[in-house]
């Protein structure tokens, strides 16, 4: 196997590794409102690293699904979409993360 | 939005949770040799439940892409397809482990 192919079947083992956190993590940083460059520092800041490309499919979806709301607003003279968790996104994020905490401690014991 | 939709839209956000977990949690198992039935005995002693009609695919799957080797071999008169981890896999294992303990680490702080 080619040093090349192992590369492609690392970055899609790993991405379909992340991406349920990812998820996770998008929620629980928007128990607070943010718009989407300060989502995306704020979750750069705790080691979550997401493109532009990633993220902002992500909001849109999340918030079709009902977890989210959002309004656009004016701040510094630009008009910017604010996110924040819907109170049936805070009832999902509280169960997920019920889920994750639960998978999280069989993958620590079995690492 | 009905219980019937917002239990739906929880199991798929838990699946989309537990997917790329799974395949770090078939990984470690496999460092031991196991057949179908003796890895999922495994994994749902330490807490990781999967139907057989998701840990079987995978584990085809993940042969197919070089991280396991498999053989049939006849224990207590019957044949089983015998799977452990292949050197490729032990590497992929290390390194998807690394990934998975910075991200746990990342939700462990936002949860």
């Amino acid at each position: 196997m080619s040093e090349n192919n192992e590369a492609l079947l690392f970055e899609s083992l790993r991405l379909e590794l992340r991406r349920g956190s990812l998820i996770l993590a998008v929620l629980a940083s928007l128990r607070r409102e943010q718009y989407g460059y300060s989502l995306r520092v704020a979750l750069g800041e705790v080691g979550v690293e997401m493109e532009e490309s990633t993220l902002y499919p992500l909001l849109r979806r999340l918030e079709s699904q009902g977890l989210l709301d959002s309004e656009w607003r004016e701040e510094e003279r630009r008009k910017k979409r604010f996110y924040r968790l819907s109170p049936r996104g805070e009832a999902m994020l509280e169960r997920l993360a019920t889920e994750w905490r639960g998978l999280s401690a069989s993958l620590e014991k079995m690492l």
